[in-house]
C-alpha cells in the first residue's frame, strides 16, 4: 500500500530513508507504544532476527519455521519493502479462538479459526494494534447472549402490531377495506449474525484505536483482511486493498474486492457533495480527466459527478479549478491528494499536507464480508485460500497466482505439512523478484513489487475434516 | 409498480375504484395537462379503442396492429391492471432518432434506435411526459459539439501542469528527489460519452418535470427503462423496477438491476444518517426485523445500519420506536412507508401521508447504464432483448421468460415479421393469466399479475444487419 501514500507521508519517508529522521515510523509521538513493534508472533523471531529481516537491500523472505505450525497447516511468508519505510508495516495473526459465553466461563462455547492480515501506512502502530486485538472484538460480538451460541436462529413469528398510519405491509387491493394487519417478522439467518459481528468488530477496533491514541502512540493506519472459519462456513472480511481468493480445482473464486479511490469514487463524491465543508474549500467533488487550467474557464470539458459512470461535458467554472477529490489513475489514484486506499483502521489524525482538512471522514472502517459455504464442497489438498497484501497483487494477477500455486503444490510431497509455507514463499519470491542492475525484476523482466509483501496459503480440506 | 405504492396513494385509489372520484388519476390539479392521456403512439389507437382497452374486468391484451411496424420488427404487447388505477399507467415509445449537429441542420448526423418503457404511479402524468420527451434529452446530450459525432475520442496527451502542493501523481520512489511531474490524461472511451449522455438525460428529464409542474398538471412519478442502439452497441439505462434481459441461444444475460427499498437500503440509510432532518423526526434510519414496541426499550434487538450487510444486536432506545425508513419485505418493502421503488422520474411533491416529509430526496433519477457490444456477436432470429415493466417480472422469473420466448419463437414462421409481437402477447398472457373464480390465475394455479404489464421483444439480429 505504501506506493499509494502521497506526499503528506512521502516527505518524512524520503527524509527517513536519507537518515534525517528515524523515529517517525512510530509516529513521532511522545506517548508510549501500546505494543512494541514486532513481526507476527507465530514466526517466533528473536529481536536479532527481526532486525536482520529488515534489510531493504537483500530483502530476505521470512517463512514459518519448520518447528512452528499454524492451524490447518497454514502456510505463510513475508518480505520487507525496498526502502519505502524503515520497518515492514504489514502484520499478521493466526489463531484458533474459543468464545466463552462469559469470559470467566470454564466451559468453552463456540470455536473458530481466524487469520488476519494488516497493511500499515504512515507508521506501524495501527497495524500492530489491529493484529493483536481485532479477533477479540469479533469474540465480543459473537458472545452476544441473544446469539444462543449461533445455533440457527428462529426469528420468525406472526405478530399483530400497531402500524404507523396503517402503513405496515397491508396485503390485498386497496379497493377492499383493509383487513386486520398481520405481518411476518424478517427471518435472520445465523450467517447474517456472523457477518454483523465481523462488521461491528471492525468498527469497534477502529473506535478503540481512536480512544487509545489519547494515551498511547498508535501511528498511522492499516488495511484489514480477515478470514474466519465458523460452523462450516468461511467468512472473509475486507477493508482495504489486500485481497483473498480461493483456488479450487485450479479455478479462481474471488473472496474480496479492493476499496480504492477509483472503486469507491461514487461513494466519496456523494459524501463530499452532501458535506462540502469536508473539502475545506480546497477541493472539488467533481472528477475531470486532468487538472483544469485557469485559461479553460468558460470552455467545455469532460467531467463525472457522483451519479455518473459515464462522462459528459460541462462548462468550466472557477470552482472547477480546485483540486479534485479523487485524482490519478490506478495505483496512483488518491483521495484528497493524500491516500490511495479508502477503507481501513486508524488514520484518525491524517490530514491533507499543510492544511486542516481531515482524511478520516472519507475513509470507511466497514468491511465487505463474503461467505463461502466450505463444507458444502469437497476439497483436495491443493484447494486453498490465498490471502495477500497489495504487494503481491500489484504485480501478479489472480490467474498468475492460481497457476503458480497449482503448479507448485503439484510438485510437492502431498504429505509434507510444510508445503503451504513453501508455496507462500514461492509467491512472495515471484512478486518480489530478484535484484538486478535496474532494481527488483520478476518474470519477463517486469518490475517486482517494492512494497511489503505478506501471503497466507490456507488449505481448505482441513475445514472438511473439522465438521 | 402500483402494488408497491402505499397508503398515501392507496386511499384515493380505493376511492376512485368505488366511484367517489375519477379525476384524481391526473393528479387533482387545476392546471392543464401538457399532453393528454394516451396509449403509446405506435399502437395507433382511436380514442374509442383507448377507452375500450381500459376494461379492468376483461383486461384485453393490446398488441401492435399488423399494419403497424416498429424498427427492427420490434414486438410489443400490453394489458391494463386489475383495478388498481383507472387508466393503464405504463407508457412506451419506440423511434429511430436522428441527431443533427444543430437542430436546424439539413444534414443528419448520428442515428440511433430507441425504445422506452415507463411505469407510472400516483397518476399518469410523469409517465406520459417522459415517454414523449426522454429521447429528446438524450439527443441534446449527444449533440454536444465536443462529442465530434462520437467518433472514437482521443482524449489523451502528455501534459505538464502545476500540481496542488506537489501532489499530482508523481511516479517513482519518494526516496529519490521528485522528478519533474508529468502525467497522462485519463482516456475516455466513446462508450463512456454515450453512458454519460443517457445519465444526464434522465437528470434533465426529471428537472424538466419539476419545472413543468409550475404551469402544467404533471401527476405522479414513473420508472424509466430505455434501450439505445448506437454505433454497434446496445445501451440499456434503468431507473426503477422494470427489467431488461437479453436471451441469446436460450441463455439469459441480465441488462438491468432493479432499484427498490431493499436493493438500495444502504444508500438510503446513509443519506438519512447524514441528513437526519429529511426524516422529519418521525422515522429512524435503522432497520429492525419488525416494529419495535415500547415495552422493548432497554432490551436487545437485531438491527442493521447503513454500513452493514449482516445483522447485530443493540439495546433498544426511545429513538428506535420511530417508524423505520425502510420497512417491509419483497414487493411490500417501502421507503418512508410510502413508495416501493427508489429510482425514477417525477414524484417531486410526494409526501408521507398526512405529514410534511418529502419522499423525493430519497429517490434518485439516475439510471444504471449497461452496455452490450451487440455487433461483437452473431445473433439468430430468436435472440432478443426483452424489456418489461414489473407486472411481468413479479410473476415470471428470467428463466421462465427465456423458456417461454424461446419455445414460442421456435414455433413461429421465422419469416413472419409479426412473430415478435405474438411473443410479447404470449408473455403478457402468461403474466396476466386467466380470470377464474378466485381472480387472475397463471400456470400451476399461481396468482397472475394484477398490475399493468407492458413488454417489448426486440430481435437483435437487425443490429448485426445495420452496421
Amino acid at each position: 500500500m505504501l506506493t499509494r501514500m502521497k506526499s503528506a507521508v512521502a516527505n518524512f519517508m524520503g527524509g527517513m530513508m536519507t537518515g534525517s529522521s528515524n523515529v517517525d515510523h512510530f509516529g513521532g509521538s511522545d506517548l508510549p507504544l501500546k505494543y512494541p513493534y514486532t513481526r507476527p508472533e507465530f514466526l517466533g523471531l528473536s529481536p536479532d532476527e527481526i532486525e536482520c529481516s529488515a534489510d531493504h537491500i537483500s530483502r530476505p523472505i521470512l517463512i514459518l519455521k519448520e518447528t512452528k505450525r499454524l492451524p490447518w497447516a497454514t502456510g505463510y511468508a513475508e518480505v520487507i519493502n525496498a526502502g519505502k519505510s524503515l520497518v515492514n508495516e504489514d502484520q499478521a495473526c493466526c489463531e484458533v479462538v474459543v468464545v466463552r459465553r462469559r469470559p470467566s466461563d470454564a466451559v468453552p462455547g463456540l470455536t473458530f479459526h481466524y487469520w488476519g492480515l494488516f497493511d500499515g501506512h504512515a507508521g506501524s502502530g495501527a497495524a500492530v494494534v489491529a493484529s493483536k486485538l481485532l479477533q477479540h472484538h469479533i469474540i465480543e460480538h459473537l458472545r452476544e447472549p441473544n446469539n444462543h451460541n449461533l445455533t440457527p436462529t428462529t426469528h420468525r413469528g406472526i405478530t399483530r402490531t400497531a402500524s404507523l398510519r396503517g402503513a405496515a405491509g397491508a396485503p390485498g387491493s386497496p379497493s377492499h377495506p383493509p383487513p386486520t394487519r398481520f405481518f411476518t417478522e424478517k427471518k435472520v439467518q445465523h450467517e447474517s449474525l456472523v457477518m454483523g459481528a465481523i462488521e461491528n468488530a471492525f468498527k469497534e477496533m477502529d473506535a478503540q484505536i481512536e480512544r487509545d491514541k489519547a494515551v498511547f502512540n498508535v501511528s498511522g493506519g492499516c488495511t484489514a483482511l480477515c478470514a474466519l472459519f465458523l460452523l462450516g462456513k468461511l467468512y472473509v472480511g475486507n477493508a482495504g486493498d489486500s485481497r483473498a481468493i480461493i483456488i479450487r480445482g485450479g479455478e479462481v473464486i474471488p473472496m474480496s474486492t479492493e476499496f480504492t479511490p477509483e472503486s469507491e469514487r461514487q461513494r466519496l463524491q456523494f459524501l463530499a457533495y452532501m458535506q462540502p465543508h469536508l473539502l475545506g474549500g480546497e477541493f472539488t467533488h467533481l472528477e475531470f480527466p486532468r487538472r483544469v487550467q485557469r485559461k479553460e474557464v468558460g470552455k467545455r470539458m469532460l467531467y463525472r459527478d457522483f451519479t455518473m459512470s459515464g462522462w459528459a461535458y460541462k462548462t468550466i467554472e472557477d470552482d472547477d479549478l480546485k483540486f479534485p477529490l479523487i485524482y490519478g489513475e490506478g495505483k496512483k489514484a488518491r483521495v484528497l491528494a493524500t491516500i490511495g486506499v479508502t477503507r481501513g483502521l486508524g488514520d484518525h489524525e491524517l490530514k491533507v499536507h499543510d492544511s486542516n482538512i481531515y482524511i478520516k471522514p472519507f475513509l470507511s472502517c466497514c468491511p465487505e464480508v463474503k461467505v463461502y459455504p466450505l463444507t458444502q464442497y469437497e476439497h483436495g489438498a491443493d484447494d486453498v485460500l490465498v490471502m495477500g497484501t497489495d504487494g503481491l497483487w500489484d504485480v501478479l494477477s489472480n490467474q498468475e497466482v492460481a497457476e503458480a500455486v497449482t503448479c507448485f503444490l503439484a510438485n510437492c510431497d502431498p504429505d509434507d505439512q510444510h508445503r503451504y509455507t513453501m508455496t507462500a514463499q514461492d509467491l512472495v519470491m515471484r512478486a518480489r523478484g530478484v535484484l538486478k542492475d535496474r532494481g527488483w525484476r520478476i518474470a519477463n523482466d517486469r518490475l517486482g513489487s517494492g512494497d511489503d509483501i505478506s501471503v497466507y496459503i490456507i488449505p481448505l480440506m482441513y475445514g472438511n475434516r473439522q465438521t
